[in-house]
């Protein structure tokens, strides 16, 4: 294991945290608030310290030769798979940590595994909160709360290798980038990873940007409209408002949130396609055609179970498209209470939160593209099964896919029943009733915010106990770094010498 | 397709069917009930005209010749796959059909819809009712519905082949077999597939004789003693009692049921290798050791979580004890009611119903076998990735499996979930709570019987709509053929001409 490959990622990692924390500072500045300005500050000086430290823990040779090590980006030879899974893993863990120290120095919420909860379920893009009330927040730490949707959208080491230099090669950061992006593989969209990384980021805040201009168009304060627009960009749901999307009575407003919730949840290859004036391309993407056409059926299908339940068919059209767009990217946005929906609904709506968005986009779930993946190959597996002489080729987008990915997809689906079957079992010590118990392991592996009852849309997740806290927050971290590196950073094979 | 094959068998199987609702007209006949006797007699004489009419189909040249050919066992020949699975899907739904009809013709079930409901269950060894007074049928048709579960637990195709020398070659029948036997894989017991069958019957006469006498032995009359032995031999769980095995207040009746219900979904493999004095290799079994694990692991932790609600903790973990055996092995008999035990017990029970008996047992269920394999799969999977270079092999029992068995069972939880969420879907219009809806679906398809809240073991399936009883009790064949033989069945590749 190399552990000095280890240390320098995740002090580059603690370091941009600090980074990022600076806009909220300068909020409680401005605002003067003065709690919050303080649990901020103090929290940059311990990750600057901290990054330093590790940054130095990285190199070979004194302190003072550093810099000039650095340029030569020795650390970062010798990353293989398993210090790709560790980086990542570990690297979210610290994050997580220290990304809690604002809310819970500042005292606005007072128990540190509530702090926890709340920044892993903010950058695993999940929005499941524990706040009974979210306007008693202080702005500073609201809009941290928000932007670390954003940053967690994306993935933090993506941002890391798009703005530092740090391989020679791509195969090392290839383990990374593996690691942190969702979706059965990873697609090359540039042939150096450092240009993938850029490019992705590029088009999040391009499509962020417009978001913000779109709500600010529709008449909505600046700053709400920066907090939604990174909630939606990263399909997390961490609203400023307890009544989340509904607190904004305008249809404009809600429809936009909704079609950029849908737009975010789009595999990122789609937009570098269309850039790049490859339409016909990136529209006969099987993936892409999928996802609209559940989101269809299933908006269709909700509207008329309800009907009975709203005034005209238009309403009812709009908050079932809300809503599913909101659960299909695993937002978690709510413009109704949908707890009070008909079975049929709430039952499609779970069904929704497993599936989640496409691969390579900011969303959680299994992924759309694994779907596919497991329907092809039940398929195929069929068809062999009647006539065994036939070939199994499974093809997506014409491309004919490699039985390791399919084996992986498969390893990935057995992986997620362990982890779900596990997580109700031990949720279930809570004695809630199984509406409860199971929507929340799903709603927190899927990083998607509500679940029902208990969880539903208008509840929260703040009547859990401490395991369950733990255990639904280490199920939202399993969800976004796709299951793998969390487990395998637990698995004692891992750290055995022997590679 | 070879449709003479497919009339032949199906034409045996309904003259057997004749031949095995003789028992239930003799008792009908000696206790003279009229409706009942009727009934059964008009089955009889349909069942006799229909397969003389499917065999002498099944069968080449003119209809006097036809003994004669059958010595030659001509419609045999060219039994492929797909012939396979058309035979058992087809065969298990027209044994379903007529075998409802004594329920139907007799005038005790008034809707077929539930006549068809209550034979599939009892078929397919489920144990779900739509009956909410048991105890009102007359005993004749108790009978018949407890010996549903004794014909379809070890299968019928199976008998077909012990008791009818039909095929010149393994290869033909061994898809029968396939088609029909639960597991992974099919263990040859003998070099030959009508010794296998023969020795499965006997081990399983044997076995239900035993059981018929322990119950005696310990007071219960005669006829509650071979029904309830039928009803565990396959496990079934229809019950002639409204309250189930909770009716017999005996500790050591229901001890016996327990102890018999653990023993029917051992793989009979096991019992094989007793036989032949080769009983350290059969302890050795991973398979057994696991399921025998998983029966101990469960049992403690329900007697600790319910221990409050029972007075000493040798009731508790008798009650949990019983109740852990009877859903493991896919049973469905109850002593106490569970849908009221805390949620922590109420979902390891759930979690025992998707899992299920041993692969070779009369239990339902994904197996114990299936279990194992996708556990080792994925330690596998996982050390892969850790280190790329390792080889996967994964070893059951020392042996090591073929890459085809292990993407059997990957295709097998990929269908198991698609029907799952299909199922839960179509039952939802229903507007129950997640509970009923969830459980009814999970219960049917792994052949348990009761499931929570409205389907609890105080509860039954009468309350459902058509539909739901349609889709439920596809399920529960779905679940009962290893999934395939009935879907295949209804895809459109199977029937094409092509070979």
């Amino acid at each position: 294991m190399n552990i000095r490959a280890i240390g320098f990622y995740i002090g580059h990692l603690l370091r941009i945290e600090g980074v990022l924390l600076i806009p909220a500072l300068l909020i409680a500045l401005f605002r003067q608030e003065h709690e919050p300005l303080k649990a901020l500050g103090i929290t940059i000086l311990i990750l600057i310290v901290l990054s330093m430290a590790l940054l130095s823990l990285g190199q070979r040779g004194p302190l003072w030769k550093r810099r000039r090590e650095a340029g030569k980006a020795r650390p970062v030879e010798g990353i293989h798979a398993r210090e790709g899974f560790v980086i990542t893993a570990l690297g979210w863990i610290c994050l997580s940590l220290f990304g809690a120290l604002p809310f819970y120095l500042s005292g606005m919420i007072p128990r540190f595994i509530d702090c926890w909860f709340e920044t892993v379920s903010g950058f695993t893009t999940t929005g499941a909160t524990i706040l009974t009330q979210i306007e008693g927040l202080p702005l500073s730490l609201l809009y941290w709360r928000s932007f670390t949707h954003w940053i967690g959208g994306m993935g933090v080491l993506v941002f890391l290798l798009a703005i530092i230099p740090m391989s020679k090669g791509n195969g090392e950061t290839f383990h990374l980038l593996r690691a942190e992006s969702p979706g059965p593989s990873v697609g090359k969209l540039t042939p150096t990873m450092r240009h993938t990384a850029r490019l992705l980021y590029a088009i999040y805040v391009a499509l962020t940007l417009m978001m913000i201009g779109f709500l600010l168009a529709g008449g909505m304060p600046l700053f709400d409209s920066v907090t939604h627009a990174f909630a939606t960009a990263g399909t997390g749901g961490f609203s400023i408002k307890n009544a989340s999307i509904a607190a904004y009575d305008s249809r404009y407003l809600q429809t936009v949130v909704a079609v950029f919730m849908v737009l975010f949840g789009v595999n990122f290859n789609v937009f570098y396609l269309l850039i790049c004036k490859r339409a016909s391309q990136a529209l006969r993407s099987e993936e892409l055609r999928v996802y609209l056409g559940i989101i269809i059926a299933s908006t269709v299908i909700i509207a008329l179970n309800i009907l009975p339940q709203f005034e005209s068919l238009g309403e009812a059209f709009h908050h079932s498209f809300f809503q599913v767009a909101s659960i299909m990217t695993t937002t978690g946005f709510s413009t109704v209470d949908f707890n009070l929906w008909p079975e049929l609904s709430r039952m499609i709506l779970i069904a929704l939160i497993i599936i989640g968005a496409c691969a390579g986009s900011t969303g959680g779930g299994i992924k759309v593209a694994r779907l596919i993946i497991l329907c092809k190959s039940l398929t195929s597996e069929m068809r062999h099964m009647l006539r065994p002489r036939t070939v199994k080729v499974i093809c997506i987008d014409g491309k004919q896919l490699d039985s390791d990915v399919i084996r992986g997809v498969f390893a990935y689906l057995t992986a997620f029943i362990a982890v779900c079957l596990f997580s109700i079992l031990c949720v279930s010590i809570e004695n809630y009733d199984m509406e409860t118990t199971v929507t929340s392991v799903l709603t927190c592996i899927g990083n998607v915010g509500p679940g029902l009852s208990v969880v539903g849309p208008m509840g929260n997740f703040s009547h859990f106990s401490v395991l369950s806290k733990l255990v639904l927050s280490a199920d939202m971290l399993i969800g976004r770094l796709e299951i793998f590196p969390f487990i395998l950073l637990f698995a004692p094979t891992t750290w055995k010498s022997r590679t």
